[in-house]
């Protein structure tokens, strides 16, 4: 059966995650998106290129974001983290996260490595959610 | 770099998947949770016990499925599937769906395998997605 995940269980999770799927509301309805992220000190850090994720986004700041283990279908554990979307744009702070992004990530696409190199460049998106509710179940 | 996936590619992605996020909208912020589905002429068919979800898609019946298949942060696809929430009532239906999900996921839990022997239990709510959207990524 399944039951709730203590915080410390669901914080792990988190941490130790990934790949999470965003979900985000675009023109009313939701949206979903596999995304690769960091978890660091009570805000999830990613990046994007342009498109209707960031467009969502920027229009409706809040996020749930899922992160799974499923080892089969009756041994899994699942967690939420609802969050507000941030955009980052100061020079030094997009290239800090681009680093600590690309120290998880070694093989990001060309285009964001050139934006560590260049955390001025605009076409990266760099953005965190401030986390403020996270919540998880398992069955095991 | 991403591509689009070929129609034929994506519908193959989520004919084949066995695990995707239903992302849907409860009061007004995304809600993104794991389910078993089976896919099958046009319908994702799934099951779940009452909560959040069933109540967020009876008031909010537009729901976005993603299926990914991921092999590493270079090389995977991800399909998101569109379609509208539909509740199963109909005993000989329910009976119908739960076997084709009983089929595809052996181990459902006690009180799902139940509800395949007395489809007519109210406790299981069975439901379907009328998809009407489905595209697709990849990098590889």
């Amino acid at each position: 059966m399944t039951r709730p995940l203590k915080d410390q269980e669901a914080q792990a999770l988190l941490q130790a995650g990934t790949v999470a799927r965003l979900g985000c509301v675009s023109d009313g309805e939701a949206y979903v998106v596999p995304i690769n992220y960091v978890f660091d000190a009570g805000f999830v850090f990613s990046h994007s290129l342009p498109g209707k994720k960031v467009d969502a986004l920027r229009t409706h700041p809040r996020a749930c974001l899922q992160i799974d283990q499923i080892e089969s279908d009756t041994e899994w554990r699942s967690v939420i983290a609802y969050g507000t979307y941030e955009e980052i744009h100061s020079p030094v702070e997009r290239g800090a996260i681009l680093n600590k992004l690309l120290s998880r990530f070694p093989r990001l696409t060309p285009v964001e490595a050139v934006a560590v190199h260049d955390a001025a460049a605009p076409e990266t998106v760099v953005f965190r959610l401030r986390v403020d509710a996270i919540t998880g179940v398992a069955e095991d």
